[in-house]
């Protein structure tokens, strides 16, 4: 299938055409003549971005399909969890068809690579990530997929979640998980060993969760920094939301982000208006790798996050007061490139030979369109046009 | 002309059908039949809710419609307050043109009813005021507008501005402004006694932006409230933003929300990701009228605000964390009944008899019409359709 974009703006340049031809970016310029039977589209001077990316995200979890469901938890972490648990097991949803859902709500929104961590616990064992894993292939064609190993319930405080975890690496997780090694496990030594040993033996990558603030989280990261040191494994590790880091002083903050640069460990954001979040604009500076994620969308955990990945740039920017051009395209950045690098995609981009995973989207420039958020009037990936004047050709589920 | 909506859910209630006949809600119930002539609408399931109502914006500056103007101001209030003068001078714009530009942007958004802050200085003169009042008059069949006089630049510190604002309420706006009277003026007793003279001379209503920090926003609010009190000005007065009433400690703030109540001074507020804002839900509990508002909408102080009141109720609740359905309910109260509230709107609401500002979008609750602030599928003001299937039907200015 060819497809010819004419009069679009690649992140915001000059108008150009781009030609796409199975399933690639075959040629960007302008006058392209279109070839014999190539589908044409009127690109309309819009922005033409590539497939958004949500590198922190719960596949397993959502509501989504399923009728509007008041959010019933209490405010703790601890609340969250366990009301979760007790409205999974009311409404037995099943993770395969939840996440399918899921891939197909955030694809009519632009995203195109997803990381999603997964839940396994004692109580569910592998039901989650076998239902991903399933959803991973029959969408294939539509979004690539990473799973994290994620243990939801605790990790050190539950004998077995840590065998199941590695379990699931071995039956094809990519990352294995982790969540607040103090605050969660009161056991940081315990959960890291466990976690960073998985990785040493599988080769497998590294993003753990870490909602803990001041020095619970900032000795958490400390604790990483050492082992990704001591194992080898430069490059492999993320740390995911990250507070801590907005709410250590300047001083503290400098000393991390040294640690995070010498043994390059990644930042995964997903903003969170009421908390402090990594300062974005000063991590990229240093240098530090960074990606944006929507946490889990319509969920027991509350209804706040869509899954819309272009809002979410726009939730970044907001949350820091961040208005100027350069900086709120920094936050699409995160949304795009910064996900796809966390990923380890190398056909990414809106160059020629990339996946074409494309978006057209009112707006002059990455600013515009970050701050509007209009839908998404053309969403592309592999090729395949999968919303189309606004609406979706995807087959509701 | 008559206009029969079928099937849709009222704030979210049970499905039934709307009939609107010569401006005004007619009917409510369920099997309604069209009368001959009867324009009808599918309500397909959706949610109605009343016209969206933005009680804090600034009309006669935004820079919509032209091209993307990418932001250049520092990063103190003061340096965006130089920044403006300067890009406005320079782009030379109409202040009723871009009103009225705004005015559209804002119907297609849902927005129906419009609180006004507009720029009043020794430089422009009556110059905006007179823009926007020739707006609320060409723009008056399609939104209830009303217009603040503002002194963006200073009161105290520019003579001669006290005297225009005064000017601007004989000619008719509807209420007289303030700006930080500690933090902008340096003389909170000059500011604050003149603009509740001129309140009290003229019977006008009286809102104050209030972006002071701490102490300097609280004795503020103490100084409006004995000059509220001493000039019999009860429930004339608002505080916009009011930031300190999120920043004080809980005791003062208690004192605060006594006086608050004592002087039935309202709240209205924009949100702003980076800012402690009032505690909306407990200023709500405690009996507070609160009123929301989009701020400035694409202008020299950034591009971060949209004019989309539902996705500004979706801030006001992630700003907060609020999750569950009550509280993000609250925030969609603010952007409708609080705000037509805080205007002195009497025909207002999805009863019979009161005007139909009538707005259709997906979504079986409010909350989750928050939660995704999807287009608006349809738009009405005082009967007239002005979005019909997601479509403007108003010119491009």
């Amino acid at each position: 299938m060819t497809t010819l974009i004419r009069g679009c703006r690649p992140w915001g340049g000059t108008i150009c055409d781009v030609l796409v031809r199975d399933g690639r970016i075959a040629e960007r310029g302008s006058g392209l003549a279109a070839p014999d039977g190539a589908t044409v589209i009127d690109g309309a001077g819009q922005m033409l971005l590539p497939g958004l990316v949500d590198a922190h995200t719960h596949l397993d979890k959502t509501l989504l399909g399923t009728p509007w469901h008041p959010h019933s938890a209490g405010e703790r972490l601890i609340d969250l969890i366990t009301n979760e648990r007790r409205v999974l097991s009311e409404l037995q949803l099943d993770p395969a068809l939840q996440s399918r859902r899921m891939v197909h709500h955030m694809l009519e929104r632009g995203t195109t690579r997803i990381r999603s961590h997964v839940d396994i616990g004692t109580d569910i064992a592998l039901r989650h990530f076998h239902g991903v894993a399933e959803t991973r292939e029959t969408c294939a064609d539509l979004a690539a997929i990473q799973i994290v190993a994620f243990p939801q319930t605790g990790m050190m405080i539950l004998p077995g979640v840590a065998d199941l975890m590695e379990q699931a690496v071995k039956e094809g997780a990519e990352v294995i998980g982790g969540l607040d090694p103090v605050g969660i496990d009161r056991d940081p030594r315990g959960q890291l060993d466990a976690v960073f040993a998985i990785a040493g033996r599988h080769g497998c990558e590294i993003d753990i969760h870490l909602h803990d603030l001041g020095e619970m989280g900032a000795i958490t990261i400390e604790m990483m920094a050492e082992r990704t040191a001591a194992l080898g494994l430069k490059g492999k590790a993320t740390v995911s939301h990250g507070f801590c880091l907005g709410d250590v002083d300047e001083k503290r903050l400098e000393g991390l982000i040294g640690l995070l640069l010498e043994n390059d460990i990644a930042i995964a954001t997903c903003g969170a208006g009421h908390y402090p979040i990594p300062p974005i604009l000063k991590l990229r500076a240093a240098g530090v790798r960074m990606s944006a994620g929507s946490d889990g969308v319509r969920d027991a955990w509350g209804p706040l996050n869509n899954g819309d990945m272009l809002e979410r740039a726009y939730q970044l920017a907001w949350h820091g007061d961040t208005r100027d051009d350069p900086g709120i395209e920094t936050m699409l950045e995160l949304a795009t490139q910064g996900g796809a690098q966390a990923m380890g995609a190398t056909d990414y981009g809106l160059d020629v030979g990339n996946r074409a995973d494309l978006v057209l989207v009112a707006g002059e420039t990455a600013a515009e369109a970050v701050c509007y958020h209009p839908p998404r009037e053309m969403v592309m990936t592999g090729g395949r046009i999968v919303v189309e004047n606004g609406v979706s050709l995807l087959e509701p589920i």
